[in-house]
């Protein structure tokens, strides 16, 4: 496990740069995308709701508590759920991203429950697998605006299943968590090149 | 209601920004597009003819009256009707962006009447939708260089049908509004946005 | 007719400027594409052989006659023939970009003798076409190493045909030009825009 | 033969600027990739395992000997092998690089044995090639977690095979080297030009 330690302007710092480079890929485009750090008091910075990730600040990141809550005077995402309850199944998580980028947006929405994966050289990137010879089973949830709902219909896949170091919302996007911010952006980008070989294969073998 | 403020520099300066925003993203080639801002005294700061996004300056930017005349000795987009006769419609929009991406002009010219967009999470990107549980129909005129022409056809449509965010001209383009710059450039990267996914949706699943 | 003025500098620092854009865009790949300006004594300044076209210098472009002899100890382009032969057929054209994109790339190869473009508004950036209503026909030459051969059949249909902004080499690429270096980039980026839709268009369209 | 002398100062320096270009082109993901630089004094500056490669720094470069045995205290890329077998055949070879891009791993899962590309100009890019008439046979292997059996399979081809500027593992992206840093640069960017313009036209013709 990871030893990585973050106080809040350091977790801010980290955040606003994933942030940026998030939008730079075009990953969160029109103010989409969330991105929380677990912090070493137990609190969680997460971005506010409706910041463009491209001209994110340290002032548009806040602290919550593990049930979500605002510990400041400022507005969350709305996804914030999504991101506590990663943080309180498994301590060893320290951040959580969520991007919205074509790649995801296309695939989850065509996918029925999961995406299947398989033989990637990249799919080293995720943590715990040392092999192409890997299925990566990656769940697609339909998307819901009632985040508690949809809370629980993640937490039991999460609870019935081997872990994954990621799961997508159709129509809506990605979301990926790790041991730390580097292991969680290398989560990111893998995911992120993975949809892509895969609509690139699909143009051209699923006819 | 935004209770955004723009004098004419402020105005300018914004035009500046996302001119070179929409450059980076390839939304403005070979000096297409144009974009515009309603100032406080009721004037309408817009582009001049025939200036390349990508190098925009404030001093390529000029003041019109709400009847698209110049209120300086520049000449202004030749499309600067159809901006003013949205300012003149409704005094909520402050902001006004015509770009021109391959995916607008792609499938505009393969859409007939509307193209119709539904299920996706970021269509909430739009001020007033608040579900991906949407269908979003965005008309779509035929090109023409007549633009007093043009400018009753679009008029005769918004008459007639609910309010939408943007319209599409065939082979031309989009055009998008806000109530401030910042809404309207969201709107703008949320219809970029949905214009790929659904180009990469129809590539492999339109057959 | 344009009425700029460039002198072996002012021309060297526009190629400098123009070889990085292109680079960015990905239309020069591994020393790719050649860029020239007609100086206004007569002379014309290229890029040298070789050269990368994001890291061009003042240093990698060089003086030739209209006949394409250096005029100083450099080696010009393989290509400055086909440069040369338009500014002697035209004295209002005082700049030629080549490029090598994906785009020009793939559809040059699979035309036949010419690409058949019509109805997009961008067409207006090709000095002289006022309206969306217009079929261009971007004529396809078949690749050849042998630059004297190949001049002489670009030579062959300018002299029979009307006169067009550019034309394609088969798995090659484009070359443009114009009465600026100003107006010869917005012709390049109408092209490049243009085959860029070309390809999408195609793809869901032509089954 | 290339008369460049590298230092293990200039060579990190060159492997920095290579890793950050190759980043921007998103041919690294996720901390793919690895590239190294024969020295003058016969070691080779080779990237660390891990690090990515858009975060480079020359601290992530260390010195390996012609058997891939590291010669300081850090981890060498786990595919060190495959770049030390090349130096070790050919004394001409000065820099090999390694990336994983969406084209070469999309197109390397699809081929059998081989990718063969044709009447493309951008293979007058590689060494000895001065034709677009020309036809390379890009070699594929299947990918393997044993490095020292897939370097085994890789020597078995080239000991009995005319000489090619690159070869594929399948899934798992591109090699290719060259006589100086600059020309292994400009195979590679040769390299990824041709896969994608093989992508988009089995897009366009393979069905």
């Amino acid at each position: 496990m990871s030893s990585v330690t973050y106080g809040f302007e350091a977790a801010a710092a980290e955040l606003v740069r994933v942030g940026h480079a998030a939008a730079v890929h075009g990953w969160v485009p029109a103010t989409s995308g969330n991105f929380s750090v677990r912090l070493d008091n137990g609190e969680v910075a997460i971005t506010v709701s409706g910041a463009h990730k491209g001209e994110l600040t340290a002032g548009r990141i806040m602290r919550v508590d593990l049930q979500g809550r605002p510990l400041e005077d400022k507005r969350p995402s709305a996804e914030t759920l999504l991101h506590v309850q990663l943080y309180r199944r498994d301590p060893a998580i320290r951040a959580v991203f969520h991007t919205h980028s074509i790649g995801s947006t296309v695939l989850s929405r065509m996918a029925q429950d999961e995406l299947v994966l398989t033989e990637f050289e990249v799919m080293k990137a995720f943590t715990g697998i040392d092999t192409h010879e890997t299925t990566l089973r990656v769940p697609v949830f339909s998307n819901d605006q009632d985040m508690t709902r949809l809370a629980a219909r993640v937490a039991t896949f999460l609870d019935s299943n081997d872990p994954v170091p990621g799961y997508l919302i159709a129509g809506h996007g990605l979301y990926t968590w790790g041991a730390s911010v580097a292991d969680t952006l290398r989560h990111l980008e893998a995911f992120e090149f993975l949809f892509q070989c895969e609509l690139e294969t699909r143009r051209l073998t699923a006819r």
